[in-house]
């Protein structure tokens, strides 16, 4: 450990001590203690400008957030023990949840492993490592993990935008034994196959479970489409709670081969039908041929990742949302989900209100949907969520 | 219908547009329209400052909220084919969503018939009407319930406090068939004893239903203390879901008493106690007792009725908070519930956060729950969206 504690301006551990878990680089006293004198990935002690301390951060000199939490205990290293500790809890929380071990075992700062994302799918671990800190610690992290749940295998998939911004090259490389190039995941007792090593982020997203199932209990004996459908998620639940048919939309040829094999997987194939193109351009297309459906769901990739492109990107939102209630038949549910940290739920529920008022109708928001439980939220950390659904019925005007 | 249309000042128009039902009094040009010029309960059309008709409204010229939308068309009388369609619809919207006829039929508003709520206990129906307009065609409304559902009885629980704001005397009285003084209620799988002559409301409370569901989820062979108890609802659906102790707290011996009959209905007496009193010296005395909990839930009535409460409404919730999180065993749920429009889930969620800042707790939020599907909300009348939850994993500080 570093014994030059980092000494933050007056007034900037007021965002830690109310709970937050990063320092930014222009909140360190940079005369006391330069950020240049600090290794990427060390732990060192964190202090306030009075010198008390705020407790042990992992730093990285060379980003904007340039220390992150490990322990509110000064004198505490990123050791072996506290990883397995920070481990073993985060494993009860999802143990205790969840009956099946599908599930995001590590999600980074809200479990106490900053730049950590194990997600697990059986005996197959998919690891994503985004700071120098938690890179240091790898080779101990995987020892533990795999003492933990003895895994087939593990995937290290290193290879996420955020990585550059803390100087770390990309790579995807099995770090222990097997991993094949597909694995099976159970999610609200539907079984799917997703690619791991070529798919999307770490291959499957957890993140909308509750809300994926909450859509399916709308969906029987009812026609669904499912727009931006990766493997199927949404709506192959929605088939096997008994939708009468399904059509899902991507723009991936790759993706929607995944769907209609998920779908022969859960004997749906005959109910399943894909449509390959631009979300836009489908949507219109489909409300050219009159086409409507009883349950519509879009759940786009995020539109706005930085700040400034909220603007752009909640248009976009909006004319997803209109799009897509045009196609909702009279007594059907439209299922406006989000994974933007920077769209508010109070935005999206308003861009339901105004798109319902635009097309005369009227608009009743059934349920508000968050994360899954596998991917908690800090209070204080607003950084830590990011997905929102909302469930509303529409019908004619009064 | 009165021929004299409402004529709004010049920008009042807007709210209406945007998809608000409401009109206050100062919004309306009296000169234009004197208010005294209507009769309480009549439906007129609203017209912007320019003559462009904005809809069909229930009156109340002594109200503050002096017009409720009927209809965005003109000349639509609250007619007995309307409230059929009405009700019709909004009973589709529950069947559609629960398998038993157990769930809030009308939900004012939202349903478009402002002021009337209907809950539905199976064959027994309790009615409440809080508005002019609405009190004007209740034998209407009485009509088509029985015809529409065949119920034994409908009690018209008419002893609101809203009911005075609108000029409107206070009675309880059966309006069709039989009602006896309780009734059962099924509620996510769980039958209930409530008393609908004497018990608060309507006699329960479903809005919290999908809550209660998720709460119990995490409850089996978990301890559980459920505070605010009312009849039970938290607590004995954790029972029913394996909680291996509850515990219901309320200040109403009436309601603990049906928290015991309600127990022993559903082979939960051997595994509940109950405990009379004021919650906040209660839980006081239980942290002073060491007594520790798996599972806590508050779900106190709402501090906050009116915006000028807010302050004094906040400090009260914080303090509970604080005290229910102190008696969360390590790895347990503190389940934050509010029935208060006033209070934000921003503000719940920051209440969790400061908490526990000050207690020394790492607090990871699993979910963020929302009204049940039979309480859909307006999403741009924000008076119709009131419940929240806030379900939060409590373990030590990092």
């Amino acid at each position: 450990m570093n014994t030059e504690p980092m000494r933050l301006n007056k007034g900037a551990e007021r965002r830690i001590k109310a709970g937050h878990h990063w320092v930014y680089a222009n909140e360190v006293d940079q005369q006391a203690s330069p950020l240049k004198g600090y290794q990427a990935g060390e732990v060192v002690n964190v202090i306030d400008h009075r010198g008390k301390a705020l407790g042990s951060f992992m730093v990285n000199p060379n980003a904007l957030i340039c220390a992150r939490l490990v322990s509110r205990r000064a004198d505490r290293e990123l050791s072996s023990s506290l990883i397995k500790n920070r481990l073993k809890q985060a494993l009860a929380l999802r143990q205790y949840c969840y009956d099946q071990p599908y599930y995001r075992w590590v999600y980074g700062d809200s479990d106490g492993l900053s730049g950590l994302v194990v997600d697990r799918f059986g005996d197959i671990l998919s690891v994503q490592v985004s700071t120098q800190g938690m890179e240091r610690c790898l080779e101990t992290v995987i020892d533990h993990l795999v003492r933990l749940v003895q895994p087939k295998g593990i995937l290290l998939k290193n290879d996420g935008k955020m990585r550059s911004v803390e100087g770390l090259e990309s790579y995807v490389r099995v770090a222990y034994g097997e991993v094949p190039d597909e694995v099976e995941i159970i999610e609200n007792g539907v079984s799917f196959i997703a690619p791991i090593m070529t798919g999307q982020k770490t291959g499957w997203f957890y993140d909308h479970r509750a809300n994926r199932q909450l859509a399916a209990s709308f969906a029987k004996d009812k026609t669904v489409l499912d727009v931006f459908s990766y493997l199927g998620g949404w709506g192959l639940t929605a088939g096997v709670n008994g939708a009468s048919h399904v059509t899902c939309v991507d723009a991936s040829g790759l993706a929607l081969a995944g769907v209609q094999q998920n779908a022969e997987r859960n004997g749906l194939a005959d109910k399943v039908a894909t449509l390959e193109g631009d979300a836009f351009e489908i949507l219109q297309q489909l409300n050219e041929e009159k086409q409507r459906f009883d349950v519509v769901i879009i759940d786009p990739p995020a539109f706005i990742t930085r700040r400034k492109d909220i603007e752009a990107g909640e248009r976009a939102y909006q004319k997803l949302v209109e799009a897509a209630m045009k196609l909702v038949n009279y007594g059907g549910i439209l299922v406006s989900a989000s994974c933007s940290m920077h769209l508010e739920t109070d935005r999206l529920r308003d861009m339901v209100r105004s798109s319902a008022r635009k097309l005369e109708r009227h608009a009743q928001i059934l349920a508000e949907g968050s994360q899954g439980t596998d991917h908690p939220v800090l209070p204080a950390v607003r950084e830590t969520r990011y997905i929102k659904a909302i469930f509303a019925a529409i019908t004619p005007n009064l």
